[in-house]
């Protein structure tokens, strides 16, 4: 079976200039692979014809689906679609459905916004040898273009909006569907172990033999993230259950091989591992931060259902309040300072009782880029966490810019826990 | 003077298959701006050898500097740097720099994560026909070609590390300046005003003549996000001082024009605009957050010095933390349930006084996807903040998905503080 190939070109000069970063083609590329398409280019180019056009002659010689975003809002100087149409040989024609769409959109629902205005009302106007696909998000309609190349093979053009839920709305309710129905597509399957606390090179090491005898169709890939390494592993053919089995007996090898490292199985996050450990236990937890500033809290709320588990947090940015609220020890920090083992201790032990939970977790640290000494330099960072029964303290050393440093404090706490939990207490 | 034109390519699989997002190149596109560079193309593409030479071809026709990030890691295949090697016609050589850096790191700093391997001292390997950059922060130097294009331009490529905060170190210590000292560049301004509560489309009518008669060296963007519209206008030119004065005669103009709707001049954030307010007054501000779960306490954390004006959060997740640590009464949370205008108001009432501030900030909402109800739909978030002397309440409702909600949520509420702090109680 022939590999379908995608190109996803990104229109805007705002990607240009780096005031935008693009989290739209990752979601995308995620998306297509789901179906077992293959992005094999990305390509960000400005609000130019030129360089449009020769974007999209470029792309169409090297993938057999051609999805571009952006370029389409109310004063993207219309550029995109005019172009498009042009390069499709089409006219540009006002689709009744996407008029009576943009009017309801600007009656019902962005009545706050302003009135509606000329530059909305051409938003209806779309190429009249495309298939129009309703943006159900927003007033931009996406647009469906087949075309055949030099040799014959039929290409498709997928316009969408760049605003990143209407984009995704009309991938999950229109384009999905559609290349579906229209490939014939391989079955492809990924499968994931997170690992914690070993190098990439290192990890190469260990699991060098098992990589070197995996069959062709098996891919691995090592994508570090964060101190912690994510190992994917691939497998693209045609018979579903037959790749299930072989995907699910390698993996199988692999876990064991990285068994001493291994944080998770499955994509996820080490916050959703820990929220899942804590639901299926039935525990309790609440934090108390410092140096992490609410990132953990954030971390754990991000994803729907944390009220099963998680109580609450205390923000402890000024003594006062590690003191008033958790009960911290005005002795404690004036001997032993706000990032000492002593007061991380305390701020676990007041959150147990303050907030009454099975489990809690604290931070204190030095996130630069000021307030380091030699004693306590920029990136030390104590950690305490534990239960009625025990607490312990770890102290750890970052090396990067203050927002690094407070993800990683923030990602090694919560990776603490875990092992705690499990009860590795390593 | 001709515009300085960049192609940035990036290389790796995982990229394309969209498990990391790619910040490096929004962040080398704003370095090079600074600087005059423009960033005409971005191109990302797999480890595989013919893609990486047909980009390497088509980006050299369109930029004077082509950056290559990615594909040199110690599992990347060796793929990258034989290829560029050959591709420039040079062959590999041991640099005994690099290799002493290689083994110093390893002696030192990588102690915890294992022994020094073959493959680590692989990257001590560099073609012996490219400058090498040293890398001060990792294992993979920077790579500098030079080569003479069809035409007769010389074109430079510059091959970096894909780890961001190596790319980051080896961009400011060697790439820029030396781009500085071999181009000669135009001077570049940018001036950034935020704009908050109105669509792109009005905004855009609001300042059409402005725009229309701005001179053909000023360029306007639109960049929108999360509810904000950035407008970035860039002027381009040779005398620096005529430049900056008439930068800033236009921005006066356009800041006249957008005031009902600007939160703040420059590239700031609205929680560095909070910030900035809070301490230039000298007051202080602490947080109860209940739906955005530490979010807004994240965002007033990243940058260093809120110690200054920041003294903590209380993340009330389970009602019983509200009613324990910020004094809300059982009667209200029964009555009126936790997302109501009672709750939020008790709950900055309760921050004031139990983490002593001059102001505070409250919210209570339903980020979804489940949790909704007809009569608190999902998207519903209440937003208390005050002082001493008055407490205000406000109603929101966005229709994103959960963590954009969150997003929004924060956003806004830290805007209506900035607003209420301003003395536009509106």
């Amino acid at each position: 079976m022939k590999q379908i190939n995608a190109s996803i070109i990104t229109i805007g000069d705002e990607l240009l200039i780096g005031q935008t970063i693009d989290t739209n083609s990752a979601w995308m590329a995620q998306e297509l692979n789901k179906i077992g398409v293959w992005v094999k280019r990305k390509l960000a180019i400005g609000d130019h014809k030129e360089d449009i056009r020769k974007a999209l002659d470029e792309e169409s010689r090297q993938a057999d689906i051609i999805l571009i975003t952006g370029g389409l809002g109310p004063t993207a100087d219309d550029i995109t679609k005019p172009l498009l149409c042009e390069y499709f040989g089409g006219r540009l024609v006002v689709n009744e459905d996407v008029l009576a769409h943009v009017k309801y959109l600007f009656e019902k629902v962005y009545r706050r916004t302003g009135p509606m205005l000329e530059r909305n009302l051409k938003q209806a106007e779309v190429p009249d040898n495309c298939t129009v696909l309703m943006n159900k998000r927003g007033t931009a309609p996406g647009m469906w273009f087949t075309q055949s190349s030099e040799t014959g093979e039929k290409k498709i053009f997928i316009s969408l909006p760049g605003v990143p839920h209407e984009m995704k709305g009309l991938m999950t309710d229109e384009v999905l569907p559609r290349l579906k129905q229209h490939f014939q597509m391989p079955v492809i399957f990924h499968s994931t172990v997170v690992t914690y606390g070993i190098g990439e090179s290192r990890l190469a090491e260990e699991i060098k033999d098992w990589e070197e005898n995996l069959p062709a169709h098996m891919k691995l890939a090592y994508l570090p993230h964060y101190g912690m390494v994510r190992l994917r592993l691939t497998a693209t053919g045609e018979d579903e259950s037959l790749l299930r089995d072989q995907l699910s007996r390698q993996m199988s090898k692999l876990k064991q091989l990285v068994k001493r490292w291994m944080v998770t199985e499955g994509d996820s996050t080490i916050a959703q591992t820990v929220s899942a450990l804590f639901k299926k236990r039935k525990l309790s937890l609440a934090t108390a931060e410092s140096c992490t500033g609410g990132y953990i809290a954030h971390l754990l709320t991000t994803d729907a259902g944390a009220s099963d588990f998680f109580k609450g947090t205390v923000v402890a940015y000024a003594n006062e309040v590690k003191q008033n609220l958790l009960g911290v020890s005005e002795e404690t920090i004036k001997n032993f300072g706000a990032v000492s083992e002593q007061t991380v201790k305390e701020m676990v032990k007041g959150v147990l009782v303050h907030l009454n939970t099975d489990y809690a977790l604290a931070t204190s640290g030095i996130m630069g880029p000021g307030g380091g000494s030699d004693e306590k330099p920029v990136g030390m960072v104590w950690i305490a966490l534990g239960n009625r029964q025990q607490v312990i303290t770890k102290e750890f050393h970052f090396r990067f810019e203050r927002l690094r440093n407070i993800e990683m404090a923030a990602l090694t706490a919560l990776n603490e826990l875990r092992k705690f939990v499990e009860g590795d207490k390593s």
